[in-house]
């Protein structure tokens, strides 16, 4: 099946998009409002871009009326990623509600606002990593409701709890991340297996 | 453990940002240098942006000499994302060798190059999903090998294997897409749940 996008309603390539480019990383994003209400949302268009400077990105939509972290990045350029495992997946889901901007989705998870370090917005207790970011770069792609923003953010700081860690790798069976596929499905990371790159 | 980057060499910061960042999608990217000679090579920092227009982005590192993918991209403006499957995963890391700038990755895996219809580099017949791309900005981050790029590129036609696809939704169990994770892993993606998002 040939499918050019000019002829398909934005719906159609959207459900393209987020069934082929699977597992997704969710980046469980805190942010802080100018008031000071803190919010919690994930959001799977999220990956790493480079280790120096330490750069991450996610991709919010131009949703109107704006998301609440979209707006908080803008007017705040701050934010801390939060990474999902099995264990918190469920209250990441409640966060996932479409709330009004005054609700704190930490409340209403139930999960655990810490103070970070170096940035306004807290970082999930619960969660076994979290990136202290300050936002680099905001580019908008597209401007209707099916369009996106690519937002760039340095890591100021990493949390990583010590029981998954060791020489700074990552235990996948200790932090059992969770991957986001189409529809209302996610998947998890125990199915595993190791192809050892090629050398020339 | 708290780890702030600039205290660490860009090592240490990379192999936390693979281990966390997890599971990353594999853009499996074909091009095609001016002089006509195909490259095929797998990337994980890589995602969807946006719906409309279309867009999908991969993050190609800064290393010196740079990588053939990036050299084609800046020189042609033209990309196929190429989804991986568990049948062809091995042949992708056939693929993630580094090999000299003449060597056509097709060739070296056995994979099979189809002409693309509207840009210039061919797609992977083995692959469920083609994307068909053009450049639509590159934006560099750091000045150093460790930086990265960020490669923007607007999908001007899918292709979408009949067999695992019914009215634009791609069946995850027909696709088995292949996740990246840290160090030398992959996960498959048949160990799902669902989760349905609260109507609020």
């Amino acid at each position: 099946m040939i499918v050019d996008p000019s002829s398909q309603p934005p719906l159609h390539i959207y459900k393209l998009l987020v069934g082929s480019v699977v597992p997704r990383p969710i980046a469980f994003v805190s942010t802080i409002s100018p008031e000071g209400i803190n919010n919690l949302a994930p959001f799977s268009f999220f990956n790493a871009v480079c280790a120096d400077p330490p750069t991450v990105l996610f991709c919010p939509n131009q949703r109107n009326p704006i998301k609440d972290t979209l707006a908080n990045v803008r007017a705040m350029g701050e934010f801390v990623i939060n990474i999902v495992s099995e264990e918190i997946a469920e209250k990441m889901n409640v966060c996932a509600g479409d709330y009004p901007a005054g609700i704190d989705e930490f409340q209403v998870s139930g999960l655990t606002p810490v103070p970070s370090g170096l940035v306004k917005p807290p970082r999930v207790l619960e969660a076994h990593v979290n990136m202290e970011c300050k936002v680099t770069q905001i580019i908008p792609i597209g401007d209707n409701p099916w369009g996106g923003n690519v937002v760039l953010g340095e890591v100021l700081r990493f949390h990583i709890d010590d029981a998954i860690a060791h020489d700074f790798r990552i235990d996948p069976d200790k932090l059992r991340a969770v991957g986001r596929m189409g529809g209302n499905e996610y998947t998890r990371t125990r199915d595993r297996f190791e192809m050892i790159r090629p050398v020339v």
